[in-house]
């Protein structure tokens, strides 16, 4: 069977210049993954005529279909709408509908349409007016020598919906497309060289339709099992039979698979203990309370948190005994102890959790350098300590210190 | 003035089949426009011999300087240095400096070397080796007919370290670099259009070398004015007088210039009036204290927070009434002024923000849909609260209330 090729190109000078990020491009990556199309390349061209075009012509003769995010506001410095219309040589017309959806969409915001948003709708005469329900700047659906495009704003949501609502269910109907599936091994609590080191005898040996990638990330490392074939249920089988080889050297560094995330399992891993958890943070300010509670249905288990920034509130709030903050510090064993077991019992909860330590840039001691971090999890009868000797950067501290409770937490529900 | 053009390359399957995001590109693209390099184009390519090659050579047809990402680690899936050493048809050979860096890399960890890590060490002959001091994989660089390249790995922090140790400092001794001046106004609380109504007048007398974008984010939007000429000082002056102008229209949305973050500029605020901050976040879940928390030097005006995320520590911890939470329930105005009171008292803060609300995706009713969220800025003398309807999305309302929250103590700040 013939692979779907597509090509992603994303228009925007902001890109280029470095002052957004393009998260447009991975979502819609992994979109096109999960349907078994291969994106080949990504492009980001900035608001450039010459640039623009050139990636549309070298795009139309790579792929089968080529995805446009940017270059759709109603501002003067956007140019997508004009060059596709004089790419495919066609005039942009008034759109009815599409000047009448843009009216609407101001009306439901109880807002006054300004003349440069009317002009949204005004569309070339020779694509396909594709509705946007969530923002201003419609669709653009594109065919040419059986090649399709699909234009669409830049900002995410209103990028996602079109997709979902329009480009993803179309795929299908243009293509015969591919079988791919991929699963994805989540591992935490081991580097990438050990881990390779680890599986390295069972690496060599997987089958030729099979593909494994490592991907590390921040205190994460991911394994991706691709398989191609003919047949979704065997090549699934063929993974699976794969990753039960495998499972008994590396299960205790699995945490999920696929899209799970370290909060999502342990959301889970809570919810069918029926156990609940509370946090003291300190040096993390936050970050792990917000990690576990933008998993939708957290309040089940997550009962609260006590962020103690200022020193004097360790003792007020989380009755941290003066002794214990004098003689050994903020950022001790002693300290971390009594704020888990504290906080613990503050909100009633199974768990207790915290950190403390020294994120940086200042604030280090020989003693204690930057980077240092003590954290804790605490139960009904035990309480488990680590140290952490971490980076010189701020906001790596802040977000490997969750990695390391979360994976305690982890570890404490599974051991105890 | 000739303009340096660089082109990034980033290689590996993970970031076509959208598994992790490429914050690398985005990063580079900062540093160099800061210099006054012009980004042409950014691609990504998988882990293909066949898609590297092809993007090497028309990188190089383009390009000044190629800055190439990824690909290097110390497993199988990584082609790069191979690829590399191909294109440029030289053999890799062992390279006794970078064979004893990777030892000692290891050494200084205390863990043993493995020989697919030793390999790493392993180069082009035709390159020249540039040490990476915070990771296993080398940088590489080459030079050919005038253009210039450098090879480094995928994680973050390794590329970062030889950009700023090595690739940066050398740019200006290999190109006359362009005089290019960017200013950012940051602005919250206002919609791109309504912006672009407010200031076209102005938009449209900007002199031909002063081009002006709007780059919108979430809850923000920044308008980007970029300068070009020959003498620096007088490009930066004419950009400040196009803003002496257009700032009594705007200034009352501008939080600040340039890198300013919202939780940056509000940690200045707080700094220079000599004011403390502690928050009740309950629907935001830490989200707002980790913002910023995550500002260096943030202890001294961030006192702490309490997330009472199951509403009985709404009570139990910060005081509010029973009859408040029965009678108007924990998503109220109600609630909110006594939370952020309270949490002010709690904490002997000049100010208390709160937020409780309906994150989603389930929770809402007809009433209090999902979206609802209250808001709450309490100061010595007031209590200032304002209701948001935001969306379906629970990562999205967790943002935007952050936002919202963020910009209502800015305008406490200002305004008492």
């Amino acid at each position: 069977m013939r692979v779907v090729r597509a090509e992603i190109i994303a228009i925007g000078d902001e890109l280029l210049y470095g002052q957004i990020v393009d998260t447009n491009s991975h979502w819609i990556s992994q979109e096109l993954d999960l349907m078994g199309v291969k994106v080949v390349r990504k492009t980001t061209v900035g608001d450039d005529r010459k640039d623009i075009l050139a990636a549309f012509a070298s795009a139309e003769a790579r792929a089968d279909i080529i995805l446009i995010t940017g270059g759709l506001g109603p501002t003067q410095d956007d140019l997508t709408k004009a060059l596709m219309a004089e790419y495919f040589n066609c005039p942009i017309v008034e759109n009815v509908a599409a000047v009448k959806a843009v009216k609407e969409f101001f009306h439901r915001r109880g807002r006054e349409i300004t003349p440069i948003n009317e002009l949204q709708g005004h569309l070339p005469s020779c694509c396909t007016y594709i509705p946007n329900e969530v923002g201003t700047a419609p669709g653009m659906w594109f065919e040419r020598n059986g090649t399709y495009w699909m234009s669409m704003p830049g900002v995410p949501h209103e990028m996602k919906k079109l997709m979902t609502d329009f480009v993803l269910p179309k795929l299908p109907t243009l293509f015969p497309v591919p079988i791919i599936v991929h699963r994805m091994i989540k591992t935490v609590g081991i580097g990438e060289s050990w881990l390779a080191d680890l599986i390295r005898d069972w690496e060599n040996a997987l089958p030729s339709t099979i593909r494994l990638a490592y991907l590390p990330s921040l205190g994460h490392v991911k394994l991706r099992l691709t398989g191609f074939g003919t047949d979704k249920i065997e090549i699934e089988n063929d993974i699976q039979k794969q990753i039960n080889f495998i499972l008994p050297t590396i299960e205790k560094y699995i945490y999920g698979y696929d899209s799970e995330s370290l909060e999502s399992a342990i959301g889970k891993l809570l919810t069918v203990n029926k156990k609940t958890v509370a946090l003291a943070e300190s040096c993390s300010g936050g970050y792990i309370s917000h990690l576990i509670s933008s998993i939708a249905g957290s309040s089940s288990y997550f009962q609260g948190a006590v962020i103690p920034y200022h020193n004097q509130f360790k003792n007020e709030i989380l009755h941290v005994k003066n002794e214990t903050l004098t003689s050994f510090g903020a950022v001790s064993e002693e300290t971390v102890q009594e704020m888990s077991t504290h906080v613990r019992e503050l909100f009633n909860s199974d768990f207790g959790l915290a950190s403390s330590g020294i994120a940086g840039p200042t604030g280090g001691t020989d003693e204690k350098p930057v980077g240092t971090v003590w954290i804790a999890c605490a139960g009904n009868s035990f309480v488990q300590t680590k140290k952490l000797q971490l980076t010189q950067d701020r906001m790596l501290n802040i977000q490997l210190t969750a990695v390391a409770v979360l994976n305690l937490l982890r570890i404490c529900i599974l051991e105890k």
